[in-house]
């Protein structure tokens, strides 16, 4: 039954034949044919299991005569043969499918080995207790993959041995001791098998393959495919290579060399190596590895061929490489190489480097790195040289490490701040009555409440750094004054928190100031070449327009005005309005506020002169910015029963009716967004007639500036059109009033799957869209954020119910199909629109690349995301290009 | 410039020339030419009104021509003249679009009158001082809608002339009184326009005919076409018709017929009728009319033509008519026939009777009767005969009247309630702790809440009477006894209350039982034939799941299994399954629970043997079983300002934790449905147990059962294949421990826009889809419904910025096509799936109808809504069957 080839030779491969030869094979394959010395091997391929499988586990026809004739050439190019008493070839043998899978089989080394072979290799090597104990891992290692035997079983044994002799470490037993565990894992296998350990190696070798090749339909490895959706018909290769030994003598050895720092990105070999050593020690840290500059000393001619290699390497792959290597007898061996893993400063200097060298093209120097990385190099940082003592570890919440007193009031922190001094708020939790506070600290920890709590959220939109739900930390509010176990922070005492690990620190620990390095800068202004899509921030305050506008955004995408009522001198005007009885009452409080919101707004517009500024009217209920009904209760249930002023109680029963009057169900789905400009046009017009006479002062300073009113939550076109009559009304009489003539565009949120499927009606009314993903996700899935993070989403995302949280990562399915709906529907009526994106998806490389494909004009995100909103940005227009050339070509 | 027709005789005209005529136009057109005296008359087209607006307010040419010779025509038809001073032709003008539109010009009456012809009119009909009045109004109304002077300007005019002469009615002015308001009229009429009023009757008439033209783009009108989407460039037609009057003598008269009994159905003529009067005078009330049966006797031969008048118009409309009449001077004139207005029982007895007359076929039939309107026959009524005494007026939320002991306590109503005592349920609002009290009430009153309050929902739930929203009543809880005024209503007193008007009432009042009468039975028979969509109820209890198969139920369509937790003895037990710190102590507890939920579907199932009932899981969120953390909170805080116990403390505070740690934000988007399931499997696994047990009880019985478990909230297809996964294991585990083997289906609701947008997905492992189309309406608009009910819906509703509450009415645009998207996607993955209709909709007949277009299977409602259903879906076929039978001809 010749024809089909079931087996490659290493040197018959190449690196694109993975669907034949799986991951590890083509890679081992294009390794062997760059000339590189990889120990030889053969790969059994994925038809050979899929037709295994499909002849219900019979090998196909074939596969053994193949086998056979192959492993004699192995055996004629090591110069030596499996089962061989004197000179015993061994092999490992590994799984290798053509996407990488957990679940199936993994390895098994030292194949070859029985009670003869172990004494050829005993002689070979010298070291009788090595070869024994290659051959008890071997027998363990088979005994538990291969003959599904309990590896508790076998621990067992050598534990009963260890403590017989008083040991600790495997090392320290005896060539006697390991015959005795030998001689017991055989029996036990007896026992459990009912037959002999195979001493036959061509036995073991076929029990192996089969074993890898049964692997694939693991109940795992089904489920492993089934969540990730990988064809069940790929099938797995098998990979058989000859095993090289480093720890043959003071000749041998082995290590692990990067082609470039991994920290920095410096050009250079870096890495470790241990003479007369396995890979096993030195991951066990018995002993200590030597910097690699001293192999060139000690093996000038292994280092400088092992040097020619790493570069060859470096070109071959166009990239930083992680090489594992081992000297066998003064023989160099490659057992692996990838790409390395480096830091956010060495990707990026390194992709900029190797464009200055020619290595690669800009556009692949744009895909190297990872958009979510490049966040580390966006924050202040603690210096990873300084010493630092953790005392608890948090939730980290909103990136960046900031240092200050310990404060444990919101109306503190705010005094103490705004004197200058550098605080860090200390809450159970944050409400927003904590607003000021924050805004005047230089971080917040919190002892409850989750990545999604109140303090992470209002953090992570201010850009400053916050540890959330460090249950560690124990509050004593009345004392001020937190508990670590028994140390305990006093009001006053300086910690440090860092948002990107979470850590608390005692003391002022040394930071790192964040950077736009020269690489960096480089790399986003080739991204900027390329992206189609723009990048806005989301910013509320001057400041943060301001940084975002340093960070490169081309406008501002969401500016909210709620933070603006909730300042501490502005938030009982706000109450005045809500509470008015009459619309006149109403009327007066908004007057007051009409020059603050003004103020606000001319800040902005100014620091962003000369691109557009989305400013979102009022959104949220308004009962968020009256006291808390529970509070009232309390304080009245209390007042009352200790016989407590009787027009106070009344004045408080009063209040509490107005709040109780505005309660709501559901919050997230109540009275609120452009339901209130429905409900109190009023408020409407004032903010709008505060945007425009900001606008129209600025036009008169000769400020060039691009409003654009946004109204949110519609649900239908009714909704916009009567709002956008108010805001065109009152700027038409800002506009006579001040004589000053002006341009805005009047838009909407699109924030709710009904919008989405009318847009079309919709876009008759609005110039411009922006996808409000966080409250669309939370339709659309139905997932109060705050209730499902809490309560569920953390078990759906454990047990790959959901592959990603759906409020960090875009849901394509569900949201995607909404948003492209929207999209389409909104074109079609008006081919002009303007749509963008300012859910905290906006900053988020995957959902960023998915707004590119359907054609949105630009992402906004905090201004701290911005760098890698353009980065992305780039990656997803290069994706295309390289996916419409695909097609071009098929 | 002849070739364009712009004016046609009412002769020329047809029914369905409506489009060129106007509605008005084309149904005078259809009686005149079926050979009913009709005050002749011409009608100026709609065409002739686009063609003046298209040349900015200009006649078009031939027009004025065209009218010329039509006005002779008219003038020999009645042998008078316009402005003739001795016999002169008086005509109506009014407006008549191809769509009944309001907001346009209305009527002007008595048009061709001036100084002479006044003195012509009063010496015709005798009477000057009718005819001086006649003219009075025509100045008024014609200075008012063609010369556009506020019409208080008329009345301060007469009403200076009623005081002077110290009268009250405007016949009690004299001639000569009327002479000289006729002169101050003129004379204002010069003040404000600058111009005599016009004398020449050609001119009134021009102008009038103008004044019908602009109309068309009123503001009103254009607000009113753009809301209800009628197009801009229908235009609206001129009808000019000669006046007739009903008040020049004894053998003159006017009156109004209907041909059938409108309150029973009963054949024959039904009405009354005044001799020399006017239409006016019938309404004015001011003389008492007299039955139509004595016309009989004082002028037979009249009567007789009016008789087969009624005959022919019946058979010619085929349906019941309703018919303005007048006589004048013996001759007898149709003013109007339209489709009479019936009550329910009318409705459906007119419809049948007329099919068994051979009138109409049973479809039409079908299609007369409004399924809305039916719902007064599926409840207890007021007997319209009583005398009652209202003293109250609240919402009337569920229909159906009751009487009772007025009741203040839940427990005391379940108490008195068991005890077989008739009670009314008076709370200020209901929470879930009073579901007990509403059981076993007749019916229940509050003074708080909206339609969606929850004692609105439950009672329509349950089919109980309820007028909620009661603000009359002013509820002294302590003192067991509620005010209106001054009166004291104790517990213990009798009222009667009326869920269908919103009425209280003092005392027991006679009810009548609803009655399914033959005629109504027969109806819903046919019904039955013809419609495609089968019709399931919602029914939580036996009792419901009875009634709904005496109403026709062809299966349950919504079995809720959450008020089966609520009972008075379960609640504990519930707690204790929600506290549980370990799953052994949760097992623990549903194993209590697990007998009483087999109790539950055993019933179910065994009422509803041989029909499909879909159960659904546990879907409500669990804090909704646990006690309010506001109400703890009041009571700790006050046992602690009084030095209360110090373990009765702790203890409150320990359970206060556990329900605070089980709070959320938004509990409609939060840990309920099957995120439930997920997290604590073993509460759905002993819901399908509890399912499966009483299943296999009654297969063992000898009952065939068709039980269908549904998942509710699902969001993605993993969700379900996990939980279908476990209700399969405990089926197995049940058919292996009982020995019984039986057939069950697993599905799902489709309630969240995410499934809509994933149903191919979903339906990989559903075998059937209900749409819950409740959540699914607040999530696809984010309207919780009572936030959104109770603070800005309404507002919504009374601006049309919403057309229907679209938690009643299924709004198509938005979860309609979500709905759609659903099904297509859903029978694309499985051609077999089953879908059906859940929400409240499914028992509303536009709802239904876009049920069937959309090809669901089914659809589920109240059992009191289940003939309902019935009917309308069967209206829907009809109506597709229709547009086919149109398409196919087209």
């Amino acid at each position: 039954m010749a024809g089909k080839k079931y087996i490659y030779m290493f040197s018959e491969g190449r690196a694109d034949m993975r669907n034949l030869l799986g991951g590890k094979g083509a890679n081992l394959a294009e390794m062997t044919n760059i000339g590189l010395p990889v120990p030889p091997g053969i790969t059994i391929t994925c038809e050979a299991c899929n037709e295994y499988n499909r002849l219900g586990k019979e090998f196909p026809p074939g596969l053994e005569e193949e086998l056979e004739e192959r492993l004699k050439d192995l055996e004629r190019i090591n110069g030596k043969k499996l089962g061989d008493p004197q000179n015993p070839l061994l092999v490992s043998v590994r799984s290798g499918a053509p996407v990488s899978m957990p679940g199936m089989m993994d390895t098994i080394l030292n194949l070859g080995l029985n009670d003869q072979s172990v004494q050829g290799l005993a002689a070979n090597t010298g070291d009788e207790r090595f070869a024994l104990d290659c051959y008890r891992r071997f027998i363990q290692m088979f005994g538990d993959v291969v003959l599904g035997i309990d590896h508790h079983k076998f621990e067992a044994i050598l534990e009963k041995h260890k403590e017989r002799l008083g040991v600790k470490f495997d090392h320290e037993l005896t060539p006697a001791a390991l015959k005795e565990v030998i001689a017991e894992y055989k029996d036990l296998v007896k026992t459990e098998t009912g037959r002999e350990f195979p001493q036959e190696p061509q036995e073991q070798l076929r029990m192996a393959i089969r074993a890898v090749f049964d692997s694939w339909n693991n109940p795992r490895a089904i489920v492993y495919r089934k969540i990730n959706k990988i064809p069940d018909d790929l099938g797995t290769a098998v990979n058989i290579q000859t095993m090289v030994f480093g720890n043959m003598g003071s000749t041998s050895g082995t290590g692990v060399a990067f082609t470039r720092n991994p920290s920095t990105g410096e050009k250079g070999l870096y890495g470790e190596y241990l003479l007369n050593a396995q890979g096993e020690d030195v991951v066990a840290g018995i002993r200590t590895p030597k910097p690699l500059a001293q192999l060139k000393e000690e093996m000038p001619e292994t280092y400088r061929q092992f040097e020619e290699i790493c570069e060859l390497l470096e070109k071959h792959y166009r990239d930083m490489q992680d090489i594992e290597f081992t000297i066998e007898r003064g023989k160099l061996y490659i057992l692996q190489t990838r790409a390395g893993k480096r830091t956010a400063a060495a990707a990026v200097k390194i992709a900029v480097d190797m464009v200055q060298e020619g290595l690669i093209t800009k556009e692949e120097a744009i895909l190297r790195v990872d958009p979510d990385q490049v966040v580390q190099l966006l924050h202040r940082r603690v210096d990873p040289k300084a010493k630092v003592e953790v005392i608890a570890k948090g939730l980290p919440a909103s990136p960046g490490a900031a240092c200050g007193k310990v404060v444990f009031d919101a109306d503190e922190a705010e005094r103490l701040g705004l004197e200058g001094e550098k605080v860090i708020l200390v809450r159970n939790e944050t409400t927003p009555d904590d607003i000021h506070g924050i805004v005047q600290a230089q971080g917040v920890l919190t002892a409850r409440g989750g990545m999604t709590s109140h303090a992470a959220v209002v953090a992570r939109g201010m850009g400053k750094p916050a540890v959330v739900g460090c249950g560690d930390i124990k509050i004593d509010v009345g004392g001020k004054r937190f508990f670590v176990g028994d140390l305990e922070v006093k009001e006053g005492d300086i910690i440090s928190i860092d948002g990107a690990t979470g850590n608390v620190m005692l003391g002022e620990v040394p930071l790192i100031e964040p950077q736009l390095t020269g690489e960096f800068k480089t790399l986003l202004q080739w991204a900027d070449e390329v992206r189609r899509l723009k990048v806005r921030a989301n910013a509320d305050t001057p400041e943060d327009a301001r940084r975002a506008r340093e960070f490169g955004a081309e406008g501002i995408g969401l500016c909210r005005t709620e933070h603006m009522f909730m300042a501490v001198d502005r938030l009982p005007v706000v109450q005045q309005m809500i509470l008015a009885k009459t619309k006149e009452e109403r009327e007066e409080a908004l007057a007051k506020l009409l020059p603050m919101q003004q103020g606000d707004f001319y800040e902005i517009l100014k620091v962003m002169e000369g691109l557009p500024v989305t400013i979102r009217l009022l959104d949220p209920p308004l009962h968020e910015f009256l006291p808390s009904s529970e509070e009232l209760l309390v304080e009245i249930t209390r007042l009352e029963a200790t016989n407590g002023d009787k027009a106070e109680i009344e004045a408080k029963r009063a209040l509490l009716r107005e709040v109780r009057a505005r309660e709501e169900f559901n919050p997230m789905l109540g009275h609120r967004g452009c339901r209130l400009g429905i409900t109190y046009p009023e408020v409407y017009a004032m903010q709008a007639r505060a945007i425009f006479q900001a606008v129209a002062q600025l036009k008169k300073e000769g400020i060039n500036v691009l409003p654009e009113v946004e109204i949110p939550l519609v649900i239908h076109v009714n909704e916009l059109r009567r709002l956008r009559q108010l805001v065109e009304e009152v700027a038409e009489q800002v506009k006579k009033e001040t004589g000053v003539d002006f341009e805005y565009k009047v838009g909407t949120m699109i924030e709710m799957p009904r919008a989405c499927a009318t847009a079309d009606e919709i876009a008759e009314e609005a110039e411009f869209f922006s996808f409000g993903t966080n409250d669309l996700t939370q339709t659309t899935f139905g997932f109060s954020r705050d209730d499902a993070e809490a309560k569920f989403l953390p078990q759906y995302l454990e047990e790959k119910i959901l592959k990603d949280n759906p409020f960090i990562v875009l849901d394509r399915a569900g949201v995607g199909k909404f948003m492209r709906m929207g999209v389409e529907l909104g074109r079609k009526t008006r081919p002009t629109l303007e749509i963008g994106i300012c859910g905290e998806h906006g900053g988020e490389p995957s959902s960023v690349e998915f707004c590119h494909q359907i054609g949105l004009d630009y992402v906004s995100c905090s201004p701290f995301r911005v760098p890698v909103a353009r980065l992305a940005a780039a990656q997803a227009a290069l994706k295309e290009r390289k996916a419409q050339v695909f097609e071009r070509d098929v």
